[in-house]
């Protein structure tokens, strides 16, 4: 498997445009992207958990289903959530699918739709339609690194990545883009992503294919524990490389979107809202993945945690604390918690005379915390998170103001 | 019922003493408090249900049972919780206990042992010992406020609080004190707390009152979702006032208990690390009690709802959100939220011109958000938290440097 360039037109058979059409206040601001393939094609996504569940991720959901694992394009705007905006909010995302049907000429059902942005407030779609129009009018293989940027709000930088993989029956590209960064949590699906791929992919397997990639990537991350009311993640697949996946060759497919789909998660991750380390969580030993994925999300998530690490404090104390309190059951005096590779706990006792080796570790940029439970059933699990910063805290107190 | 001075050591029948042993490096700072009633009297405790429980709360418990809910006095340090500290950990909590015992002429599982402070750190044992027994020789009715002031680590001030119960058969007294401010949501047990009542009470009964109390005040607050190695909540009942507590006069009791549980709670709320507001959350018409608290606590724990009361945005989005990510099935259609009383969101639509009328409620220090989640059910919960701030990040960052 090679990276390559192109983001999230590298594969075959797709196209993509992004444009200011007027929703970010800010001048020239890129805030509405379409992402099309040449004809539909088959089409997966997962969706936010949350029972408050934006307008675009109802529309979404609804148009999979009733064509069948196929779309077209996707159109995508970042500025304004469209989540908790009622009755009109629906007609706003079916009228932003039936803006892309229309210009392209093909079934309003074809269209996906997802949003990001400032939770109940409405779309101005008097802005948005025309926007659309033009986009659709743009389309081409050159705007990836835009597309990339027009789906941003709060992050810091643009997610994109791809990679080609390398099959006996040819060569498939597998690319995509993505957002943060505040309110991450993914819990089946992730704030926004975008995968395109020209394998040759049935739908059922599309979406086989996406849902285990995301488990340990996508949904292996966690900002600041909150799961969005638009967490979208979208998969196309072209046909255009004239790869077959099949059940033989699906191991690579999964290679491939696995591959990029934990490019762009790390990189929300880095982007995180105030984050200036990445932390690495990894649990071992549990009774089960589950139970490892348990343990490692509660302590990623506890914000003793995550302001020990922004201050390079070894805090082994917290980090067993957090364990302990996760609802997993292990026995403490088995469990060994490591930072930057040096044991710094084991058999109920700390190891004081290396806290300096992992303070050390800790003043770098990225953070390895593993944490071995000892039950004897093997179970392991990764999650990746950022620290806490006080900057965090800025960001989310003015983030409407 | 009417508030009385007096703290700890309002009830009859309980004497109290505080020092600095030299836990602490600061010199003067308090660190050591000793607890005593006159004779061995009933007695209860809640403890944390983190499976990393310090040596305290493991030798606590052990001395309860033995002592069948009775004992003469407690022992208390600040500086350093005794957690995650192994056998020798546990000895040096024994010795704690012995040291008490012998200086006042009782069983040594007639004492109970509380620490908090910083964990995986052995006690100064050479410090303690003498400690405690020059404690127990100074042990008076005129150490309140210093013993509340013995048991603060990060804490910005002490807790104490006292009530005097009216009932048919007598007053009766009930005083308590309490420790935050990190590490805080309580499950089954605060933090440190410690509570003293003259009534007459049957162990069973005072168990029972504690726990029923704890659950509405000390088991409904949260600083940081974080629930410590050393939580633990005591009660001891000298019987001094001659009013004795049976089945008709129980609910005498909880009121007592459930009086000064609440403001110590509350206390704990307003001093957690870093807090600037306090925020009390309401959730109704769940389908039951325990999903109102569920909703309540989700919201209660969101960064994002807590950085945004922070800088006084009523961001009723970030409500629903966190809402609707508890597990709790509700219909999101169906939910109203207000904010200092003001409805922002009705219907799945918000009410953006009552905007401002909110922040300028959550310019104030208290702030109210109430949650109707509209099932039918009329499940109520109250959870306490505090706000978010750059500091709680400056305090955990730098703990232990």
């Amino acid at each position: 498997m090679d990276d390559v360039l192109g983001g999230i037109t590298a594969a075959l058979g797709f196209t993509s445009a992004a444009l200011h059409c007027g929703i970010k206040a800010k001048t020239g601001a890129l805030d509405l992207a379409v992402i099309a393939a040449e004809r539909p094609v088959a089409a997966a996504g997962l969706f936010t958990t949350n029972l408050a569940k934006a307008a675009p991720v109802l529309v979404s959901r609804e148009h999979l289903d009733r064509a069948a694992g196929h779309a077209r394009a996707v159109v995508v705007n970042s500025g304004c959530a469209n989540a908790c905006t009622g009755d009109a909010g629906l007609q706003d995302a079916r009228n932003m699918a039936r803006a892309v049907a229309d210009a392209l000429g093909c079934g309003e059902h074809e269209v996906l739709v997802a949003s990001t942005g400032v939770i109940g407030v409405a779309l101005p779609m008097q802005k948005v339609v025309p926007g659309i129009r033009n986009a659709v009018q743009r389309l081409g293989r050159d705007a990836a690194a835009d597309t990339a940027r027009a789906i941003m709000t709060t992050d810091p930088f643009p997610k994109e990545h791809a990679v080609t993989v390398t099959t006996p029956g040819g060569d498939f590209t597998v690319g995509g883009i993505a957002k943060g960064s505040g309110m991450i949590e993914p819990h089946m699906a992730t704030m926004l992503g975008f995968l395109t791929t020209d394998a040759d992919v049935p739908p059922a397997l599309l979406r086989r294919a996406l849902t285990e990639s995301a488990r340990d990537t996508f949904n292996a991350i966690t900002v600041d524990g909150e799961c969005s009311t638009n967490d979208s993640l979208f998969a196309m697949a072209s046909g255009a490389s004239g790869v077959k996946i099949d059940d033989r060759s699906y191991a690579a497919l999964l290679d491939g979107l696995r591959a990029v789909s934990r490019h762009l998660a790390i990189g929300i991750v880095r982007g995180g809202e105030g984050a200036t380390k990445l932390i690495a969580i990894t649990v071992e030993d549990a009774s089960s993945p589950d139970d490892a994925r348990r343990v490692a999300r509660t302590i990623a998530n506890s914000p003793l945690v995550k302001t020990a690490v922004h201050g390079a404090d070894p805090n082994w104390g917290r980090i067993v604390a957090s364990a302990g309190r996760s609802g997993v059951t292990f026995d403490v005096d088995r469990t060994t918690v490591r930072v930057g590779g040096v044991l710094l706990f084991e058999n109920g006792l700390p190891h004081d005379d290396a806290s300096p080796r992992a303070a050390e570790h800790m003043k770098g940029a990225e953070i390895r915390i593993d944490v071995n439970v000892g039950t004897g059933g093997g179970g392991a699990a990764t999650i990746w998170t950022c620290d806490l910063s006080a900057e965090y805290v800025r960001i989310n107190g003015e983030y409407r103001t």
